[in-house]
């Protein structure tokens, strides 16, 4: 593998902080990315709000993709089909795990499943794809 | 039609102002949101992150329902597909177009196009479902 | 326009009969197809299959795209997004509308909705993409 | 588990042989189908139509769903989103293993990984929603 996680969170720290991430596990084809939950992610019920989850899944797939090929800033996001599946806890942090289904020439495909912290059921499920860039 | 495009801009104001979205339209089965973009929303190449025009459309969803069936706060996010289709442009306004496709007893199922202000191609297209409080 | 409705639909009997459709409208970014229902097309409960209605989505959007670039018969679903929202019709045709949302280089991505004829819900909306051959 | 793999193949082939699929492995949350693939499968180019892709992964969650609950006719599918990943075999069986990662009460969310028998790369993916009927 191309590229350290501690390499992956300076990049993340450096260029893409508000996305508010960090990362727990990098392998070659896949990787887990962490975010705290705080008052400013819930939405009316107290639940978090469903962008943040969005924003997890988005994350673990981009790191995931640094993961096989190394930092690549410019893969950007084509198409990402979520399913919510249960209420997030509000004071937990999410957990996106990502596992890549697809490494092509121009797209990526991988799936995310995403956990509140110590808690078994899934909150939420996403396949999105990535478009690389021409190298 | 049970509620004004003013109360939902109040409702979102005081209980959903992390969304940073507004209502310009308002109607039975449809409603365009505004998000102001800035600094805080662009990612890696200086365009707009996915969760943000994700927010766009989750909420123009969720205020084409309240359109028809008044303010329904516990409406959640059930499932949404996105497609990313062009670079939003990083100083306008996004508009988030949303038209129901189907109201029905306890799933709303809609489709939003997402603009920058004063562009004509999309920049991202969803398709997305919310489920409804039990009455 | 490249090409009539009738060398689309002369392809399609010749290239792709088992497909079942017929083309009814064409345009340079959108065309609506139309399938025989029967029998063989019901599933458990008396109602179409889900892959007949994915079958019509499909179609619609392969042939909006030789709408505006002319028969490509290599052109390949690359994803497809479905939403099925009403009970279609066991003795209708189905018509399925595709508009084009993005023709890029590589990427295609159309919306259908699907009708059961006659009636005026539609009983199913596809978000597709495709991929284009390299030219 | 209240339902033997035996049974439901005789479900299959009595209430929806036009589906084409039989059952490999029956679990209370998994299943495998496999569908035999012939000419009338195939579209322009000789690859498996993206129909009988859809096919495979529908008929799979709808039976992984009978391996938890027992039979269940008139579970219908709600959404299902397909991601095509390489080209399936013209001569070779399609195999599609279906994990439900959502049992409620009224929604089934399950993931199909779809394979052409004996190769090991995926040819599609697929997560899809199933409405149960009301008890």
């Amino acid at each position: 593998m191309s590229v350290t996680r501690d390499e992956v969170n300076e990049f993340l720290a450096r260029e893409f902080p508000q996305n508010g991430c960090t990362v727990d596990v990098l392998g070659v084809d896949h990787a887990t990315v962490r975010r705290r939950v705080g008052e400013a992610d819930l939405r009316p019920g107290g639940t978090v709000a469903g962008p943040v989850l969005f924003a997890v899944a988005d994350c673990a797939l981009y790191i995931a993709i640094f993961g096989g090929m190394g930092i690549t800033p410019m893969a950007v996001t084509s198409s990402l089909n979520m399913n919510f599946l249960s209420r997030p806890a509000a004071d937990r942090d999410l957990l996106g795990a990502c596992k890549l289904i697809k490494v092509g020439r121009t797209l990526v495909v991988g799936e995310v499943s995403i956990f509140s912290e110590g808690l078994d059921a899934p909150v939420a499920h996403a396949v999105g794809t990535y478009a690389l860039p021409r190298r």
